[in-house]
């Protein structure tokens, strides 16, 4: 099997973290890793497969070697390192949100549009973590009953915004426990025992520019311009995971039952609904695990066409974004695209 | 000004010893308190303005002289007492959810429906915590643009579930930062750093009861028979105040500015919709005190034809129960049904 060089760029990082533990437990053939991040991190070591390696130095000439570079990184250093990665012959599976919208670059998830990835000119973007989660479950669905409309409320765990903001969680939690006072300083207000219904910027519609990732990037994943999207999206004093209440029209009828028979022959899914047992998808029993859990489906009784409600889990620091990358980075090989 | 004997049944759950902090600050005209609790509690003392009072049996006896009796009971102890409460000459303003859909005791909230007082037999019922939260921004948005449709989520918080609820989600949350092993009691799983979409029983719909309630109360209140509603319900680590994000179809068009000053006008409601300056509810925010804050006003970007959609934060121990309940004795004494 062909072996390849793989960068992970911002390795120390919460995404990068946990892209290189799902490289080595998926056995990803490397024939050489560099672990790249910037200068106050170059010449710390991460054991990777029973090795110490060195972190180095995010520079453009980093890349030349490399064959694949995943990038866990802001937008702004996305922005200006993907081209040079790319100029020094690097395929760059990027987890910003710097490059998803751009018509040039395929936005995917392999489970639902893997085609696209034939299209690439040396960036990939890999979603948003909701996005993500939500999409898993809606392509089966839309493919048995035609998706025309998505109304979606997201619950999404702290890790989104990295390991500070589980350290802030966690630390706010002790002393709100204490009652001790608190500062927030990774969200804009207390995280512990609260909510907080912002995540990313306001745009100028009012909707958060996390809720229109929905919207946007969920029409160009799906490759359904016109799809009607509606996402309201919400911090809560979770730590990994993310969850939704999703409620979706469709073209053509499709019961609770074909939807769960839809949904168990579907990749990357499992269905855990069965409340008689009290069994449902919960963010402590999705996290650390590789698949989107759905449940609680069931007719939308609000409707006057065709409905359906679900609730799902995933955990968005795997799926949502780590593991995405690299179950991208494995599609590229498959589809001999590199 | 009339005084009147008032009774508090299950005058020391969570509830009970809300309602008896509501009527001391808001000045109830009580000539004689009677406190009713299960026999373990009998004897035992609360403070009320100044004074402390005995807890007695509840029974039916104890309502001979009872003009007025909140009862903050099960729906079994309920189904037993209210009605020896009303024989015995009370006014039973009950929060369980027994009496809520008997078509001969009215549901009220006092800033929404308070003219079906008038044909109250004796029993009136205080609405589920999260439809009360929810029908006070809706009956303006109703009255302005005609509800057609409403799709809620709901974030509801631990209190729901008793002074209980708040110690297991307290102690939890210790445990798990101390790495200790938990033990669920009250909820059916972990309910620290974790949501659960589970609130009451499941019906034959895979609907919650608690789901259910928005949509059998909510028709009620609102006098709509025909209302579509669409509720998913979850459980968060949030020790008070019940978040719901909401998306409402109506017949005629309404805007966000004009959704904002018709809440604005409207009882019971604070608008917190400033989003340039973070400014939105939050749990944190409504704990405590009487109003349920609305913000995240905003077009449905989904609805093709007249939809909002927004975010409302209220105590739901307060405005959701004991609150609710003494608003309804006091709209009583002012319209004169006593």
């Amino acid at each position: 099997m062909k072996e390849y060089c793989v960068a992970v760029t911002g390795a120390l990082g919460a995404v990068g973290q946990e892209m290189l533990s799902i490289l080595e437990s998926r056995q990803f053939p490397i024939k050489k890793l560099k672990l790249l991040d910037i200068a106050e991190n170059v010449g710390k070591t991460v054991k990777f497969c029973g090795k110490e390696v060195s972190v180095e130095l995010s520079e453009p000439n980093a890349f030349k070697e490399v064959d694949i570079a995943l990038f866990a990184v802001s937008d702004n250093v996305s922005k200006k390192l993907a081209p040079e990665a790319v100029k020094n012959g690097a395929i760059v599976i990027d987890n910003s949100s710097t490059w998803r919208m751009d018509p040039e670059v395929p936005l995917v998830v392999p489970e639902v549009n893997p085609e696209v990835l034939r299209q690439h000119k040396g960036i990939i973007a890999n979603p948003n973590c909701s996005t993500i989660i939500a999409m898993v479950p809606l392509k089966p669905l839309h493919e048995f009953a035609g998706l025309k409309r998505i109304i979606a409320s997201t619950y999404q765990a702290v890790s989104g915004a990295g390991i500070a903001g589980i350290g802030e969680l966690k630390d706010q939690s002790r002393n709100v426990l204490d009652n001790k006072p608190i500062a927030p300083k990774v969200f804009a207000h207390q995280i512990a025992f609260n909510l907080i219904p912002h995540i990313d910027y306001f745009e100028e519609n009012a909707y958060t520019h996390e809720e229109m990732k929905m919207f946007r990037e969920g029409r160009k994943i799906l490759g359904l311009p016109e799809l009607m999207v509606n996402c309201t999206c919400a911090r809560v004093p979770v730590v990994r995971s993310h969850s939704e209440s999703i409620t979706i029209e469709t073209e053509r009828p499709i019961t609770p039952d074909q939807a769960r028979e839809v949904l168990n022959k579907a990749p990357g899914l499992k269905v855990v609904d069965r409340p008689e047992n009290n069994e449902y998808p919960m963010p402590v029993d999705t996290a650390n695990q590789d698949l989107i859990f759905v449940g609680r489906i069931r007719e939308d009784i609000s409707s006057t066409g065709n409905g359906l409600t679900f609730w799902c889990c995933g955990d968005q620091v795997r799926k949502g974004a780590a593991l995405n990358a690299v179950q991208i980075a494995e599609t590229i090989i498959k589809m001999e695209l590199i």
